[in-house]
């Protein structure tokens, strides 16, 4: 539907047009629906998108696009970083951050909404707190629908740019061991890394309070696939041999009193001590915001990766915006 | 004041500097300021628009130029399709959408919000809960203000991207009979188009309960103008001579029990049974939301046109952008 | 990082990559920090912005860069010009405007939240209601912050545009009469003023009422710098040797009683017969928004120069964004 960009050519970008690209015209909606090959393919245009970031900053592959960025909660990070990556790849962007007081308030459904929006945007990025909406949305859209977090069900791009920081920083995910951190039992964001490093040889360790493990579902799920997993309650014992700590937030609401909360709390807080203990090379992964689970004076070691995971996270985003128009 | 975009030459656009086209420089404040030849002109070159969005998607006619989106009320709709409009035409938007929160709170007016946005920007969209709001903004602003729908008053860009809905997609609007159904008394969106239609050779049919009947003064209004007009509280008798069906919603809270609403929402529902009884060549239009005026079976239909009018909006939109500014 | 824009040189701009400007790379958080030299730097590339404004509207100095435009408190003024200034400049933003809905409202801390958004942006522009908030971030960001007001701390772009609109306005700030008018105590902008003015040679006068006078502190810090300083309780004894009135606004709630209030206020309203004791040749300033402060008849003179203080706001930001992104 729109003019090749000349520009894009000038600059020798490794892009052309790939209406026959995997993604081209799709949804993102699950890690599920993504084979090694896709996620070898997406991590390939990603690292590709690294490198134009750090020559050129913004490029014009995607000029002339538009995003709609329809978010029906408040998620600063996510919204900014989609925002950034139409922006870096020369398209533009609809925000709608408010929607609680959209039309959304006068009773217009979800199917209508999409419908309507497709009609202005190539593309739709979508945030709300149902389960399940992204799916419907993708459903009646015609143009492809980007899932940035539907409640508690599915956030694929946080896990896609996860194991790409995986990828980045230590150069495979094979043969590693990942040791997952807080809670678990809650997390959206571990589940969904757990699901997609299992396309990979890894080793998974669970540590977390009894009451926020790992969901037995989801440890049956990779058992199946043949991937070894480990539970712990505490650090200490798997930390030297882990390659990737993954950390979450445990929120002081998920215990039944402030003594069960205050017994655990301290052992999931990671410190300089804490980072005695690790690798020397190995890297400390948060999906942020965070409060409290690392002290800042982590942030200084170079083992700290949770702002580059920010930074991985444009990469990967410029990456599937740029795939699903057919630009990559 | 902007430099032409040579870029908007090489695509080799039917447009150029219009600094006498009739609209340069000009408000858009109500659908009475327009007269028939002043629709043609508008729709001339909506339709341009359209064949331009459908070859390149987006253009640099606006490169440059800036427009300030000002939302004293929430209208995710109108002010993404704003917002799109100018992106398609290389422009850039300042979206201010949450007026209630800012300066306003603080106790600005209006006239001195306006004096100072168009510091900034080369054009303002202005939504407003107030009547004559967005002519007491143009009075004050030097720049060319655009009616985005004050209140109860008027909406012109609705009435206008209405009426183009009807050109598109029946060719004409002389000889049409065009029947309203639902909340005649409170809609602003059918007042408005009425009055545009009544500069064309139209037969208007009023299909509502009596309580939410067109109002005596529109109806004298358009019989001075020799416009044929019909009330109904039934859609049998007018739907299969009908060529433009336009669905509004009738909210609960406009009668005075719940037995008066239930007696007559059924009527007005479009489902594929009132489909049956109507034209195989004639259009379904809603201004959106519904809220189940129009059951979402009917969407397949062809002749379900509401998605469409969508899409109609953001040419007529680009249209007034462009020739407001000179370019088109 | 980013590639130089060919569009730039194109136009034949003045600006070039001045990577070794005196803001480059700099963060801009109060007003202490600038000697004469820097502004007079400043002001020559404010004043070149405004030709180039004049003769071509927007041009791509910053195209690639992007701003993170990062509120925690509306201000739409403030917002809507730092926009305006970046895509004037060919740039892009990613707005920010709701945090208190966001991943702060889930504890994020300021540190973490700017360290995030440096990772898509290339400058960060904060508001934020906690004085020091603004170095924080700065000593936290690796990329330029720009303060756009810390609560009852510093707003130094307002008072570097202050000081612009007078030397565009006059020609000059040495050897002027400058009288500051009206809520002395609480005013950030007055403070920032006059702190800017002490780098001239200049002559303040202070109007309030006893309770809303100028701070001790500040007095005692330009009496060290040698300014002369006045103060009186009323406007008329120094109207007639004005030449800059920069009048603020009086809250109600600053006073103990209604009476105490009514006592004051009409003393310090500007209306036509005010103008009539002034000057031909001197301009009155409001940092806006105004409620009542300055008659709206007032508007019509040609010494009511608020609003054009707006514009040269426009102007001073684009300056301070070219400079820190080292193009200009």
């Amino acid at each position: 539907m729109t003019l090749e960009t000349p520009t894009a050519n000038s600059f020798s970008l490794p892009f052309g047009e790939q209406r026959n690209g995997p993604l081209y015209g799709k949804d993102i909606l699950s890690v599920h629906q993504f084979s090694r090959e896709d996620l070898t393919h997406i991590y390939t245009v990603a690292h590709e998108m690294r490198g134009m970031v750090a020559r050129i900053g913004t490029f014009d592959l995607l000029k002339g696009k538009i995003l709609a960025n329809l978010f029906y909660e408040p998620s600063t990070r996510t919204s900014a970083s989609f925002t950034a990556a139409m922006e870096r790849l020369g398209g533009s962007v609809i925000p709608i951050n408010n929607v609680q007081y959209s039309s959304v308030s006068k009773g217009e459904s979800l199917p209508d909404t999409v419908r309507t929006l497709e009609c202005y945007a190539d593309v739709i990025v979508l945030r709300h707190p149902e389960v399940g909406s992204c799916a419907l949305a993708a459903q009646y859209a015609s143009k492809p629908v980007i899932n940035a977090g539907d409640g508690i069900g599915e956030h694929p791009t946080q896990a896609l740019l996860d194991l790409f920081t995986i990828f980045e920083e230590l150069g495979t995910s094979d043969g590693l061991s990942v040791t997952m951190l807080g809670d678990l039992w809650n997390g959206r964001t571990v589940h969904s890394l757990a699901r997609l490093l299992a396309l990979f040889n890894v080793k998974l360790n669970y540590v977390s309070p009894d009451v926020l493990k790992m969901p037995d579902e989801i440890v049956a799920e990779l058992n199946g696939k043949g991937i070894s997993q480990q539970a712990f309650t505490e650090l200490d014992p798997i930390l030297p041999e882990t390659d990737v700590l993954y950390v979450t937030r445990i929120q002081k609401e998920r215990f039944e009193s402030q003594e069960a909360y205050d017994a655990v709390k301290d052992l999931y807080v990671i410190t300089p001590d804490t980072m005695k203990q690790a690798k020397e090379k190995m890297i400390v992964m948060h999906p942020l915001p965070r409060v409290g689970e690392i002290s800042m004076e982590v942030d200084a070691d170079p083992r700290a990766a949770y702002f580059r995971q920010m930074e991985y996270g444009l990469y990967t985003r410029m990456a599937l915006l740029a795939m699903v128009l057919g630009k990559a």
